[in-house]
């Protein structure tokens, strides 16, 4: 024993540590792996095994308590099946499309997300995508770069102010952290002196703003409907043909959320035909494929889902998964639980 | 008499009415043109006549008391000089660089300027650019509207959260009607969780910001310059080479009053070797050219000076105008007067 150097006595004790399932590394932890090092647990790397996955999730079924997952790596219900002991079930991304929540509520498993720490980084980005959009900021840019203002003179895009009338909606099931998202836009958009109206399943007794129980008529009533809630069974292609045909032809969506929500083969309809006035998209339904239709208008802005791609918020993303994680395993409340309401 | 029409009659009391001088019309008032008809005065175009400019003052030089200028028609030493009974200069403009503010203080002629209705517009469009800049909006979309997504898979551009350091600034002389704007832009900035900091040449005792008497030192301290003061001879190139080192390689102008209170040449030097991080600009010194450099840059965004053209702004403009007009022919105080402090 005394010959062995303290590296090798780390090791060891590192391989009594509970272990934490990674089936294909989250992009934060290639970016950050330094971060995840842990007294309180260590990675069980899958995508480093010879082993098929299915069996190499066997062969750790007994002891595996909890599991990091990401778009890459879903938790659905034939994962859960082959893993019986986990009672865990963490996501360094705001979104929480990846895991089945269902099957996790049904056994009792928790479930964390990042949402809270990428919040203020995603509204930044929806009020940089809305001004965008109304102002038409990128397309004056292109404008600018063709070298079409002294060769056209006066600009020809109209513009128009910040409206007043707002609305920042959810409708998410298990995931009252992202109400922190949704906040932080409206707390913004008061600002610019916009209206805040919102959507939900049931109205949120803390939230100051009118709560309505329909989507659509919540559009009726709106200039701006901004997208970020949760992608769940229940919010897929919420914002449908009808709902878009409310918001009108002034309309404007802006969507930091999941591509998914909106049923977008109907938005590109409704764009093309000027249905709605405009949208700022981050998101897609089959992302990196953008609707080749969308490349060509003017009245959209498009940006590969990097709302919340800031190094510092990734930074903060791997801290609140560490943490979650350390907190599971010593039997403390976790720091950003999913919570069914 | 009473065989004469209506139309002729309001012709006849139209006579009658004082004249406003307008030398060439300003774009709000060849698109809102109706706008301006007034019971308390008459616009006198020179544009119309075919007399030479100096000639056709001459002409009215006894009789015109105020004037309509724009960037178009300069109020100089000259014009001032050949209407001797001026008391009253209106713009319908924010910017003031076209009115020579010392021969008006000098003679004792009001000046009035619309900055109070843009300021909301001008702070939209400021924040917008800030987070463009900042979140690499407008080049995120020219990459997904050039297909790179599917092709280079994940979003080369680096991204950065609004920070926490900001600047608000101003440097002018008879221009306390621009504080709106700056109070606007920091409003809104605030609620972004920045910190405000302004300059100007002494403390406005209701502002809530700390003070800088020295731009330079400001600039040392901050992380964004956003440039919303008049343009005059003092502010002219105030923003120059010194200013923009201090800032910073990760610093940030944002330019939504006018191109010459930049070192332009400068700026251009910054941003093509790093010495600062981006610049987000709605005015140039020599509009319509935009320094060929900045074309090819992905660190800035660029629009052809339109932070406060949205129609809501330009018909609250037109109102503001006519109102001071009869305001001041009727002996009232001016609605937006700039006053010397």
């Amino acid at each position: 024993m005394e010959s062995q150097l303290p590296q090798e006595r780390s090791k060891l004790r590192t391989k009594d540590l509970p272990q934490v399932l990674v089936m294909k590394p989250p992009p934060l932890l290639t970016l950050f792996e330094d971060k995840f090092i842990s007294t309180k647990f260590q990675l069980l790397k899958a995508w480093e095994s010879t082993l098929p996955l299915d069996q190499f999730l066997t062969t750790y079924a007994g002891s595996v308590r909890a599991v990091l997952c990401s778009g890459a790596s879903p938790v659905t219900p034939h994962i859960i099946r082959l893993l019986p002991s986990v009672q865990f079930v963490v996501t360094a991304s705001a979104g929480i499309n990846h895991i089945d929540l269902n099957e996790c509520r049904r056994l009792g498993i928790a479930v964390a997300n990042a949402a809270a720490v990428f919040s203020d980084d995603a509204a930044d980005a929806a009020v940089g995508l809305l001004i965008d959009v109304l102002r038409k900021i990128s397309v004056a840019d292109r404008f600018v770069r063709r070298g079409l203002w002294p060769a056209m003179g006066d600009y020809p895009f109209g513009s128009k102010v910040i409206i007043s009338l707002f609305v920042c909606f959810t409708q998410e099931s298990w995931d009252c952290r992202t109400w922190k998202h949704r906040s932080a836009v409206a707390k913004r958009l008061e600002a610019f002196g916009c209206t805040v109206l919102y959507n939900s399943r049931k109205p949120k007794p803390w939230v100051p703003y009118p709560f309505y129980s329909n989507v659509h008529e919540l559009a009726c009533g709106s200039d701006v409907l901004v997208v970020c809630c949760g992608l769940t069974a229940e919010t897929r292609h919420m914002i449908n043909r009808e709902v878009m045909v409310a918001l009108g032809k002034q309309g404007i969506i802006v969507n930091v959320a999941r591509g998914a929500i909106i049923d977008e083969k109907e938005m590109v309809v409704c764009l093309v035909h000027g249905e709605i006035g405009g949208a700022a998209l981050d998101v897609f339904e089959n992302e990196p494929d953008v609707p080749k239709q969308l490349l060509q208008l003017d009245n959209v802005v498009l940006t590969p889902h990097r709302a919340v791609f800031t190094p510092e918020g990734f930074m903060a993303a791997c801290d609140l998964v560490v943490a979650n994680l350390e907190a599971f395993f010593e039997d403390k409340p976790l720091l950003s639980p999913l919570i069914d309401e």
